[in-house]
C-alpha cells in the first residue's frame, strides 16, 4: 500500500516528524531520530547553530540524508522576528522550509495566531514552504492556508504539557472543513496513544519532540512512537467498526461526544 | 530487547490474541491473522465444529503451527454449562488451554463473575489452564487466582461494543494489585489506540475480535493492531514523560484521573 | 411538581443522602445535614455506640426529626458480619433499614458482591429494607434484586476517592435494565457537577460522605450537593437538547460513548 | 454570604445570563426566564426589532425590571458590521452594553478572534461595555482585555452543540492568568452539569441559550441552570476534596488532566 505524505509536492513515507531539545545527550537523540523512522527534523534557528558542523555539534548528529531539515522559528515572540529568523535560516541551510512559531506568551507558550497569519504572509511570498504552529482555531486555519502556509500545525496541548489531545471537537471540525493542505498535529503529545488517536482522526501527521526526548528511554519511546503512527493511520485507513453500548443494542452510536472519533 | 508474554509457563513473543468470530469470509479472517501477528487464537466451542478439519472449514483456516488455540466457552450461560464445553474443547483438541466465559446476561454479555470463580476451581483442578473472562472487580480478580486461574481477563467494555477501556480506576487499580498472574484486557476494544491505552496501563496483553473482524478492512485493521500492541509495550518500557498544564508549570500533574494513567 | 423518592414504600422529598464519617467536628456536622436537605442520614453501627444519645454523642448531632437513620455495616468483611451488624442496628435503634456493606479488599474497600448477595438474601427474608452498596456490576444488580433489595447502590468510584463516575457505560445500562427497584449512586462523589452527572443519567439518588464532610467548608459543600441534586433531577426531566459537533450539523450525536449521556 | 458579579461596575446576584432565540413560543420563553433567576438577557439586535415594543413582541416579553437587556452582534461577519450593529443597539436601547459576535465561519458559527479585537477596540473607546465571545485563546483574551473588554466570553463548545466544556486545560490556563476581568463562559452548554462544571473551574459566569430554548421543558431546564450555577459556585467556593485513586492511596491526585479540575 502506498500511502505517502506529500507536503508542497514533497514526499515522506514516515508521518511523524520529530525535534531535537531536551535530550540527555546528542548520542541519544541520534538513536532515538533512527528509531523514530521519522524523515523530517525540526531545529530551532534560535537555540543551535546551525552554521556549526563541526564534529560533536548538534548539526553533525543529524541523519540529514535520511532527513528533511525543517528549521523553526521557537522563541520568537513577534512576526518580524519570526521572519528575520526565517530568512536566516534559508541563507544558512539553503532551504525554503520553515516551521513558523510566533510565540504570544512566555508561560504557556501558546501561539499567537494574528502574528502567524502576517509572517505567513510574507514568507510564502518570498517562497518559502511554511508550516504554521498554531492554536486550534478554524477561522484562524483558514486564514494560515488563504496567506500560504504549505500545511497547517494545530497543538493538541501546550507545547511540553504530554497532556495529548484536548479538543477533540476542533480538531474533528478542522478536518472535517480543511482539506486543501496536510494537518499536522503539533505539541502537546505525551505517549504513543496519542499519536495513534490523532493519526486515527484523519489528520496526516504528528511532531512531536519532549515525549520522546525526555521518555526515560528515549530510543525506546521513539520506536513506540514509530509503530504508534503506523497503528493510528492503518486503523483510520481500515475503517473502524461503529461504536455501540453493547454488541446488540439497536443503534449505534456513531458520534464522538467530546471525545475520540 | 526480550520482552515476552509468558502464561503458565509458555512464552509467546505476540501480546495480542485474536478472535475468529464476524468474518465476513475466512480467507479474509486468515489473512487478517497473519497480519495481527497473533500467536493465540480463540474459538468459540459451541459455535465451531472443532472435529471438522476438511477442506474449508474453519479449523481449516487456522495457521496452528504459529498460533495457539484458546478454546472459549462462549454462549454457555452457567458454570455447569461452561465446565462441559471446556472437558469436550480438551478431548476434541487434545490441549488444557481454555478461555473461561460464563455469560450473565444475554443482551449485554456481561459475564458472571461468581459463576466464573466456581468453574475456575473445577476446571483448574483438573488440570486446565483456566483464562477467564471477567467484569473488571478486583474482588473477584483474587478469588479467580484463588481458584488457580493462570491469567485473569478484565473486560475493557461490553463485548462487540467497540467503546474501548471504559473504567480507567479499576484497571489501574487491577494492575497496581494484581502481579502474580498476568493481566490480559479482553472484549470491548474499537480501534488501535484502545490497544495502545491498555498496554501503556501495564496490562499484559489484549485479546480482541470484533474490532478487527468487523472493520471495513480487517487484514489492515488487524495490521494496525499489531502496531499498536508494540507501541504501547515499548511506551510503557520506555517511561512516559509527566503530565504538566504547561511546559514551565511548577508541578507536575502526575496522576491522571478518570482517565489514562 | 411532586417528584419524590419512593424507597419500599417510604416518601423523601429529597434524593440526597448523607454521611457522619470525617467531619472536624460535630457542629459542622450538624450544620451541613442542613444545608444539605437530606432525608436520610447513614451510620456506622461499628463506629459510633448508637445506644449513647447524651448530649455531645454523634447521636445527639442528628436531627431524626428530619431524617431517617439508615445504619451501615462498614467495615464487615464477610456476610456474616454484616449480618450479625445489622441485626445489632434493628435492636438498638429498632429500624429495618439497613445500607449493607460486605467489604472485599481493605486498601480500596471494594465491595464484595457476592458477600453482599449473600446477607441481602438473610436480611430481606428476617424483614430488613436492604440497601446494599456494590460493585457496578448488571450481573450482580439482577441477584441483589432477586434476594431482595429494596434499592441498590453501585458505586461511582473507590469509597472517598473523589473522583465522581468512573463508568459511564456500566451505569448506563444499570439505568436501562434495571427499573424495579431505585438506583442510589453511593461512593465516589468529588463535588457538585459529579451529583448533578448522576442525576441526569437518571439515577434515583445519591449517596455521599467525604465530599461534603472533608470540603474546605462542609456546610456550604452541604449546600452546593442539595442544588447538584436538584439541577441535575430537574435536566433529567426536562429532556436536554441533542448534541451536535455544530448547531448546523446534519446529524444530532446522540450517544454518549464511554462519557456522560 | 454575598457573592455577586461585578461588571463594570454593575452587580449581579445571579451569575447565569440567557438568551431569546429557539423557544417555541414567547410564554415559553418569559416562563424559562423567570425560572432562571437569570439577571442578564440577550437579544440579537439583527434578528429582533428592539423598537417593537408593543404587545406580542419579543421585547414585551422580557421582564426588563429584573434583567439587563444584553444586545449582541449575533449574524455579524466582519467588526464593522458589529460595530455598526453595537451602534445601532445602543441607539434604539439606550444602553453601552454589548455582547460582541464577529463570526467567522457560518456552519460552525466560530467567532473571528481578530475581527473580535478589532472591534472591541473600537467599541471601547466609544464608551461601550464590551462582552467579546471569543474562540478559547489566551493570547487573543489578553489582546481583547487590552482592547477595552469588560469581561470575555470564551466558549465551551461551538455554539448550539450542546457539548459542554471541550477544552479544560486552555479554560484552566485562563483562569490561572485572566483575573482583571471576569470570565463568563458564552455557547456549547448542553445540560446542568455543564454549567456546574464551568462554575467549579472558576468561572464568574455561563451564558446560554439553546440548552433551555430547545430542552422538552425549558422552563423546567432554566430551574435546572439556576441550581446548577448555585451548585457550581457554592462547590468552588467550599474547596473541594482532593482526588485519590482510593481512599487510602498514599498520594492526592491533586492535577486534573485533560478533564475537569
Amino acid at each position: 500500500m502506498t500511502d505517502n505524505l506529500v507536503i508542497a509536492g514533497r514526499t515522506f513515507r514516515s508521518r511523524l516528524m520529530i525535534g531535537t531539545g531536551k535530550y540527555p545527550d546528542l548520542e541519544t537523540m541520534r538513536a532515538a531520530h533512527r528509531a523514530s523512522g521519522a524523515e523530517v527534523v525540526t531545529v530551532a534557528v534560535r537555540r543551535v547553530n546551525l552554521a556549526d558542523r563541526s564534529a560533536g555539534s548538534l548539526m553533525d548528529y543529524l541523519d540529514l540524508d535520511r532527513m528533511l531539515i525543517l528549521p523553526n522559528t521557537a522563541a520568537c515572540y513577534t512576526a518580524e522576528e519570526a521572519i528575520r529568523t526565517a530568512r536566516l535560516a534559508r541563507e544558512i541551510l539553503d532551504t525554503p522550509w520553515i516551521k513558523l512559531e510566533v510565540i504570544g506568551d512566555e508561560k504557556t507558550l501558546f501561539p499567537d495566531n494574528a502574528g502567524l497569519i502576517e509572517a505567513t504572509r510574507v514568507l510564502a511570498k518570498e517562497g518559502f514552504i511554511v508550516l504554521p504552529y498554531f492554536n486550534d482555531d478554524l477561522v484562524a486555519a483558514r486564514r494560515l492556508i488563504d496567506a500560504g502556509a504549505a500545511a497547517i500545525m494545530p497543538l493538541a496541548a501546550p507545547i511540553g504539557s504530554g497532556l495529548g489531545i484536548q479538543n477533540f471537537t476542533t480538531l474533528r471540525i478542522l478536518r472535517e472543513m480543511i482539506t486543501d493542505v496536510p494537518i499536522i498535529v503539533d505539541a502537546g503529545v505525551g505517549t504513543a496513544s496519542d499519536v495513534a488517536i490523532a493519526m486515527e482522526m484523519g489528520m496526516d501527521g504528528v511532531l512531536l519532540n519532549t515525549a520522546v526526548a525526555t521518555a526515560q528511554n528515549p530510543p525506546l519511546m521513539a520506536a513506540a512512537m514509530k509503530h504508534a503512527i503506523e497503528a493510528g493511520r492503518m486503523a483510520y485507513l481500515a475503517g473502524r467498526m461503529p461504536r455501540r453500548l453493547y454488541a446488540s443494542a439497536s443503534s449505534p452510536l456513531d458520534g464522538l461526544i467530546g471525545s475520540r472519533p
